[in-house]
């Protein structure tokens, strides 16, 4: 078995130490006798796994004790709707902000519920950087504030909290939640789908403030409502058992590791890494402005035409799998989530300047 | 490693070597030198996965070309609210078939978008039989009717179609799907969580006439239209990737062991073997008319009350596990799923018996 440096920008790497436990845990769970995805979610056995996942997340995190932390299926785009079908009937129209593809589908959904405002934006053919806060036009009695806080597709991250008051905040942080330290008191809801940074698709995470649970319009499907969801522990219905089995090994993974402070470091690093390279490089360029730029998506082009299939075909001999841009944006995009080591990213670079060499 | 025999209701065993193939590429799936919980769900190694997947459910229940198959999440309980949000608009009030918990359910969330007719139903205190077909009420108007094929909790099953000419047929199937050969033609729509006979739970498959498909309110989240989905090849945002590998591994362990036809075959010696014992013994009763009585789920309750703790600690010590009956029915329930072998049914009789014969 060789196992290669896995780009994706999601479903994406996960810890190999995780891997190898879920691997020897497969046919026998701690001598339960059976395979985790085997086990009803109403028993002893799964009861532990998906308390001591939550108790993870929330020693990580930090999460007051004001939120409540939802385990749901349907990926972020099913928040895309749960979120104003639950949010919307508090206040008047609420305010988006538009940085990429995933913030603009939000945006999209939110408008099949009722009205909805753009606050902020960038062009849709020039997502390389957030809209400067003076540049906001929040409306004091919006029933939520919505962005996105790492665009995955474009590669643009905020690395500020915007500051909305008595305004809810609500932020997509799928492909950037656990990279680092987090202020969750500053926010009214948080969402990740988990195929980035915390495990397998089919699950997303919801953290979410008490005062936000109740108001869901009676159009929101029964499965959609945050309240019910938080009533009943994450299992209304049966939740995706072993995607949140996975999860609790990641979350112990980095509690092992440091925690939060120390994966920040690592992917600083990492990130300062390749962007360095690139930008000191005459073949490569990353379009976003650099107080913006995601440290753990990583869009880059070749400036010659012509020559991105061979890259690609060269990476991939190498173990360097992955790495083929969003196809709204062509090129090149290295995803650096937390199970991405830096030996990844400098077998990357040191292809990148070897290729450089040969066609630069 | 002992493995136990998992007679849970959902999640529920699952084929062994099915586990085993899982664990043996776990880190490394075909040379890929990746998890399938690491590929990316537009890349070729997993557009294959769910190829085959789709092929292979295809062959089993001979699905005909004008059905789409949707692997999606959520569970059958996002099913109750998208079912009303996709089919509503094509007729008048649908009509409902009420014979259990999930039934019920299922009427419950459909009433949220809109006026809704019970055709027939057991009462709540008695849902031991199928209502007679001499007394369904249908509306030949109806938009749609349904029904739940196997009720999971009270282990009523129907073994004959409804014929509701020219108005669709929707079914639960979730815990029978795949239990033996059906006509998948005489349906509209077939829904099944995957967590009994099919798979890992976070994934549900949706079996769909293409007529079926584009009539979606306006206000149905997009991720809940199934024309949406039917057209991006169930992947208009990353599907459970994992659940439905596995899912795939089982329809190929199915196919392998004869199919719909062999499997049948097998459910039938194994429910009989267990109802036989039982209607011959002075200790257990199964409280199901016997034409109505479930292949897949077997409740009974002990004649003697006070000894359930004792018979399920018994049973327990034997590696006969999860046999505890679901909270509103009390006593014992016993599924039967597709991935149960007949020693486990063998043993769990030969338990009883002993049993019967301490306590009887």
């Amino acid at each position: 078995m060789t196992r290669v440096h896995n780009f994706s920008a999601g479903p994406a790497a996960l810890p190999e130490v995780v891997l190898a436990q879920a691997q020897a845990e497969m046919l026998d769970w701690e001598g339960a006798g059976m395979s985790v995805m085997e086990m009803s979610h109403r028993g002893r056995e799964f009861g532990q796994i998906i308390s001591e996942a939550e108790a993870d997340l929330r020693t990580l995190l930090a999460v007051p004790g004001n939120y409540r932390i939802l385990f749901l299926q349907g990926g972020a785009t099913l928040q895309f709707s749960a979120i104003p079908l639950n949010l919307m009937g508090r206040g008047g129209a609420p305010d988006y902000v538009v940085t990429g593809e995933w913030s603009s589908k939000a945006l999209k959904e939110a408008g099949r519920f009722g009205s909805v405002n753009v606050a902020a934006s960038t062009p849709a053919g020039a997502h390389d950087h957030v809209p400067p806060w003076g540049e906001w036009r929040l409306d004091p009695a919006a029933a939520y504030v919505h962005y996105c806080s790492n665009e995955t597709v474009h590669g643009v991250e905020f690395h500020w909290v915007p500051e909305t008051g008595g305004v809810p905040l609500v932020a997509d942080m799928s492909s950037h939640l656990l990279s680092g330290p987090l202020d969750v008191s500053r926010f009214g809801l948080i969402y990740a789908g988990a195929q980035k940074n915390i495990g397998p698709a089919g699950l997303v995470i919801v953290i979410v403030r008490d005062d936000l649970l109740g108001g869901a319009s009676p159009q929101c499907p029964g499965l959609l409502d945050y309240k019910l969801n938080a009533d009943a522990g994450s299992m209304p219905n049966t939740p995706a058992t072993y995607s949140i089995y996975i999860a609790g090994l990641v979350f112990k993974w980095l509690l092992a590791g440091g925690g939060l402070t120390a994966i920040d470091r690592a992917n600083d690093e990492k990130a300062r890494l390749l962007y360095d390279f690139i930008d000191s490089s005459t073949l490569y360029t990353n379009p976003v402005a650099i107080p913006d730029r995601s440290r753990m998506n990583v869009p880059f082009m070749l400036r010659r035409p012509g020559l991105d299939d061979g890259f690609l075909a060269g990476a991939e001999a190498r173990g360097l799998v992955q790495l083929r841009g969003h196809r709204s944006l062509g090129g090149m995009r290295a995803s650096l989530y937390n199970a991405m080591p830096i030996e990844g990213v400098r077998a990357l670079v040191e292809y990148m300047r070897e290729f450089q060499t040969q066609h630069g």
